[in-house]
């Protein structure tokens, strides 16, 4: 399809960036190489200082530079040195009449407009960074790529520099291709910036702004997506979040129940463990060491723990570490192992291990839906405090830990879910399920096909209890105390039971909802 | 924060637009009104034609167009008189000293890139319509909107128009704040546009390009988003999706079951009626007529349908909506009612009634998760054919038939999934489950629970049996075929179990796991 194949040897080079000092040691090399610089005045005159020779670009253009540097290289010399094509007549004739020298070479760095944004709250300041000459380069050189070499960036200059020594400043039509690329990548992500700084200015203070706006450029491809038939990839930086220490590479699923993993451990500070399957617990515990945290995590529902993803906020050593070895696993994530656990470990080759890393992870989720996106504010809410007893009697102080730990993994539960716990230790859990008894039916098989006694365990919900049937049955079963948000127009029916049969409940006022 | 809130008159307008013809009665309206107009060649020839007087871009900046048009505007005459700014003196005595005259509103059509990668294979062609000079005079513009309004598409001019007649041409800040958001709107979709062609163009044929680059303008505030304590907000246009007909505001939660609604219905061609609480069907049946359908669909699970979607492909006509009037329900989704279904199904305010449009729901899906985002084809394989049996006898063309219908539900069901099928209508399902035998549990419990006879039944799983359990339950309560995709390693023990006791298996070969 590329018609112009050729190898380009670099002559002429115009240099325009706002982080001066970095670009020095470059554009020396440049010039050693008896390549031509062009700059505007305060570039010129830093490389001057480093012994660089330099043409300005206002000799060029004949034309000073005007409005505080608003405009410099905006100038037909300029434009036409870039974006002429050698393969046509009739711009080789124009050059030569109006005296236009090619350009071969365009290094840009932006004004840092989002940094501007970060560092001050002033409009005006922050208006001042919007690029228009650098930009308008970056794009005429891309699109010209044929002829011209874009360098879009600062970060951009130090990749090719090797390259073009190497090459003996001759470029191919593949790098020239590749940095087009580039520039335009670069100048999406300014663009957005930009427009996302005036959606914001302009109208509301919402973390979800009124257009829906993402870039991201790093991604890895993922071996295919939920299934074989689906191709699938991951944008974004999985580096940033963990260390992988073993193991194959992730898949689609293995991130999906990370995600669901990590999230749901962010809730507890004391030493617990969890294992996941399909993005739901199928077991979790708190105890005083990873070791029993372990044992009552994987008791849950040893069945189902066969092929999950393990998770603690705790230092795996080595006599846990002997005991989760026997276990066929896809995943453990963990703050952090000692040298014996990880070499026990690994033993399994395709096990994946990875170290935690401590980020934030964001504020905001969204996903694909009717060929449109639906977002929305991360469930931030732990109900921790706040907590209205609504039972003539109170929750015990014992009871009282167990709602709240049953009421964090409950919000991490696809919907609708019940949870079951007695002593810091998930013994029955329904969830996904389209009516509210079904799941607390199958919290309670679960646990009593483990073996669990259910007098004195807890009950949490997602959402209120539209009828009293659900605090009736799990009466008959032993639950003793009850955490759910209320609200329901009915409250007084479970309320009145409850009351009725010595049980305790308290409501949160917030609903857990998760699909 | 803006320190210069005037309202300005606007005398001089330069044009630069790609779509010349429709912009011609705009332009005339300015002319009478003594405003001057600005422009390049093409487009001046054809405003004269039109008996408009036009001072053309070259004559003030005294160079021609060059490089077939490639340069034309990028000059310091056009960009000092659209960049400088009236409170800075030193701005003011520039524009005197190099004789510029101050521009007031710029109005921009870009070249049509995306619509020529449309078009066209040409790369060359495609290229060409990257624009240089407009992007950047809209920008320019955007940046000095203190001073310049923007009209930054012919559409946007369209909606202006009328404004500025009403304001006898003058402008507010407002207005040329609105018109500059709009501006990067545009220049950021512009440029995404362009990085995705490179994108493509430089690797591969795999839809999902190497950069996440969405960019959704239109959105519609949501009540809130999963729980009331969300913010939510949907981005995309409903609109062309279906028309609502009654009812409230849809809810996040709404339009997430309508996705799942809305692709489950998809797979079917006959008379069916589906319903959904929490995206997983509760209640499903193909049968001759829409009543039937809807009659078994709700016998499925009467319970969990209270405050359900309703999903259909038929049009919906008196005798069956005197039925479904009978329901307290969400969401009624159809693609036709008659009108007394309509008057009477409208009784209740609060029921949202959607006339569905056909359209194509798109080829990729994509989630926020871990800081990023994980995109994937959809899953767009429906088990019709290449169904290979593998046990020694083979189901009936009636089990067949059940078996195809309980696959392509059970697709649509969150993992892991068990479906349970008797004559085409839903009988039992187990979802979201963390354990196999879980799901195929819950399934038979269901059925049981609402009266269904379970022998002669069918079962579909989402995922294969990595061990024999599964048939042998569902075997012990008469179901007598089975589907799944196979390619366990112990699939001969599921095998052997069926050949053992007369029941029919067949492999589709594919994996359905949906979360």
């Amino acid at each position: 399809m590329i018609k112009n194949k050729s190898v380009k040897k670099i002559k002429k080079v115009l240099v325009s960036v706002y982080n001066k000092s970095q670009i020095i040691p470059f554009i020396k090399i440049l010039n050693e190489n008896n390549i031509e610089i062009i700059s505007t005045g305060g570039t010129k005159k830093i490389l001057e200082e480093n012994k660089i020779r330099v043409t300005s670009v206002e000799s060029i253009t004949q034309y000073p530079s005007i409005l505080g540097g608003r405009v410099k290289t905006l100038h037909p010399k300029i434009f036409g040195g870039i974006l002429n094509r050698s393969e046509i007549q009739a711009d080789v004739d124009e050059l030569k009449k109006h005296e236009i020298s090619t350009i071969d070479m365009v290094i840009v760095d932006l004004y840092p407009f989002l940094e501007t944004t970060k560092q001050t709250k002033d409009h005006d300041k922050i208006i001042e960074k919007i690029d228009i000459g650098g930009v308008s380069l970056i794009r005429a050189s891309a699109k010209n790529y044929k002829e011209v070499l874009i360098i879009p960036s600062i970060s951009s200059s130090t990749e090719i520099l090797q390259k073009l020594i190497n090459q003996n400043f001759f470029t191919s039509l593949e790098d020239r291709l590749f940095y087009a690329k580039k520039a335009f990548e670069i100048t999406s992500q300014y663009e957005i910036d930009i427009a996302k700084y005036f959606d914001k200015y302009n109208t509301d203070t919402n973390k979800l702004s009124k257009t829906f706006t993402h870039y991201i450029s790093k991604s890895q491809k993922l071996r295919y997506g939920e299934n074989p038939h689906q191709k699938g990839r991951y944008y974004g930086d999985l580096e940033k979040l963990f260390t992988q220490l073993n193991g194959k590479e992730l898949s689609y699923n293995n991130l999906l129940d990370l995600d669901a993993a990590i999230n749901l451990m962010e809730e507890f500070d004391e030493t617990s463990f969890g294992i996941l399957k399909h993005n739901n617990a199928c077991g979790f515990a708190t105890c005083e060491n990873i070791l029993s945290s372990w044992n009552k995590a994987l008791a849950g529902d040893p069945i189902s723990a066969f092929g999950g993803v393990l998770v603690t906020n705790s230092h795996v050593d080595i006599h846990v570490a002997k005991e989760i070895n026997k276990l066929f696993f896809e995943i453990l994530i963990a703050p952090s192992f000692c040298e014996e656990s990880l070499e026990l470990l690994k033993t399994k080759k395709n096990r994946i291990i990875l170290k935690k890393k401590n980020i934030n992870l964001g504020e905001v989720s969204f996903r694909s839906v009717l060929n449109g996106v639906l977002s929305q504010d991360k469930d931030h809410i732990t109900d921790d405090e706040n907590i209205e007893t609504v039972t003539e009697i109170n929750a015990s102080k014992k009871q009282m830990e167990d709602l709240k730990f049953a009421s964090k993994i409950c919000k991490h539960t696809k919907s609708n879910a019940i949870v079951l716990v007695k002593n810091k230790q998930l013994i029955g859990l329904g969830c996904g399920q389209t009516s509210r008894v079904d799941a607390l039916n199958q919290a309670i098989l679960k646990a009593e096909k483990f073996g669990f006694i259910l007098d004195g365990s807890v009950m949490a919900s997602d959402a209120f209890f539209p009828f009293p049937d659900c605090v009736q049955i799990a009466q008959t079963k032993g639950v003793s105390a009850v955490i759910q948000p209320g609200g329901s127009k009915n409250d007084n029916l479970s309320i009145d039971y409850c009351n009725k049969n010595d049980m305790a409940m308290v409501f949160t006022g917030n609903r857990h909802f998760k699909h």
